[in-house]
């Protein structure tokens, strides 16, 4: 579900390893049946995939085995229509969104099903309808959100595996969540309220440098509070993996330059709520989480500059 | 110097009152020249002020008396040729400016002078050239940058109570400035990071306000350190006279929206170094300040959006 750039590349990659993959694309469905999907790789060779079993609608879609949302955490109340069809009684849901919160929601609206989460470890680009651009890396990380489900878990990461995605199985979805929270809370926070800056520009910045890691350690504090704590070293190793990206742009930030609401509740609210509960002081979170809070929703009102 | 918001009010009010003003005038000199100044007050009678004694050059205006420099402090670079040519041996300076380090640095530059600063509680907006209203309070705080000059701080305060501007003599010119950044550093800076909010917008959004007192409480803690407690209850205050400025938008926002620089260094910059020689944790205060920074030279980049 979802022919973003996660949706598409993932998609892509599962169908040319022999998937019956079936596509919901909403806004790219004519682009996408006619030239189909296009991923432009660094590191191996780029692909197209043709033809595509794309919809438009999922009623037309049928059940499946295994459904993979790639859609936005702002897509909740779409989603509430248009995963139902989808579902029989085996369907498992893999969330592959960013933030916290996205498994609870499909367990508490889907109950008594095999809900797992993604979370991916890649620079992708969308780079038109149907066209991604993979600059590094590309990992999934796979967890349980009920904490069972070893034996789908073990044959979702082979599917992955079959498709050159390297797939690793995580004990516990919510460390590995935080785990990438501390990347998501600085880059694509800082991206979007320091006015368009690209990861490069961030590191390169001493000061936007300093919030970075300054978030970071709020991260490490709150997860660590959880009993979830950062691995050794896992600030520097994003730091340093980073800086291998180049002028990368985060998710959010394509999202706020094209004006598409972003994902402020899953990546700062949530996060931000969670520590506040667990009486854990982040003040450069919660003033990222204030800002972009105010960015989006101003984005999204029409008057522009002044509603009052 | 200056034909901005505050230096063409207090000029304006202190002509009317009798004083031998003479203004330069960059910018706005034709139409000033032309039309005069045109005050609109909210709660006594607004007047105009024709003709004035302007000037585009400092060289044409002679010495003077009294020099009150109404110049953003993003201007220093240009106060090195513009101030000199009204220097007589007398001459005494007023810095009528936002943040910390204008005095200082005047002092530098003009050794063995009385160097005064003034803070302007004043809601204050140039609609126009020679054109500018005032919405509310309008109080002048006076101190001496070298904490003598009582004498002369009696007779510059004499002048403004005689233009019917309520001025105080205060005894630390840094504790009255610390006062002030406790607003300018909150309101300023979230009006522009938060993409253009006007005051009002600020307190009416539950985090931007709490992110609001997050930071006055930094400053507090800062300003306490060095010995120069915000007085009881000041953070209340502030708030409450905030909430009857209505929509105002700070200075900081109309700089940013016309495409001036914004006084990051002296407004930001200068009171987190501050608090980091004094070992004050202000994890708000560096947030924000790293985001008006890379915000600043971003809109003041040509290429737009990535340099990179």
């Amino acid at each position: 579900m979802g022919s973003g750039a996660v949706g598409s590349y993932y998609g892509a990659r599962l169908a040319r390893s022999g998937c019956d993959v079936v596509f919901l694309l909403r806004s790219d469905w004519e682009v996408v049946m006619r030239r189909g999907f296009s991923i432009e790789e660094q590191t191996e060779e780029s692909f197209q995939i043709y033809p595509v079993r794309g919809y438009r609608r999922t009623e037309e879609m049928g059940t499946c085995d295994l459904v993979i949302i790639a859609l936005k955490a702002t897509s909740r109340e779409a989603l509430r229509q248009l995963l139902p069809p989808l579902l029989g009684p085996e369907t498992a849901v893999v969330a592959l969104q960013n933030g916290l919160g996205n498994e609870e929601w499909l367990a508490r609206g889907f109950p008594n099903r095999a809900i797992l989460g993604g979370i991916v470890f890649a620079c992708l680009t969308r780079t038109g309808p149907g066209k991604v651009k993979n600059t590094g890396f590309g990992k999934i990380e796979l967890g349980s959100h009920r904490g069972s489900d070893t034996a789908l878990l073990q044959d979702v990461a082979a599917l992955f595996e079959r498709a050159e995605v390297p797939c690793a199985v995580v004990a516990s979805l919510e460390a590995a969540r935080w785990r990438k929270l501390a990347w998501n809370i600085p880059f694509n926070g800082i991206s979007v309220a320091a006015g368009g800056c690209d990861v490069g520009e961030i590191l390169r910045d001493s000061e936007l440098r300093r919030l970075t890691v300054g978030l970071m350690e709020e991260i490490a504090a709150v997860a660590a509070r959880h009993e979830l704590p950062l691995p050794e070293g896992w600030i520097e190793r994003m730091m340093a993996d980073t800086a291998r990206m180049g002028p990368y742009r985060p998710s959010s930030l394509l999202d706020f330059l094209a004006g598409r609401a972003i994902e402020v509740e899953a990546i700062w609210g949530e996060p931000l709520r969670r520590a506040q509960r667990a009486g854990v002081l982040t003040p450069r979170l919660q003033t990222i989480y204030a800002l972009l809070r105010a960015l989006d929703r101003r984005a999204n009102t029409p008057q522009g500059i002044t509603p009052s």
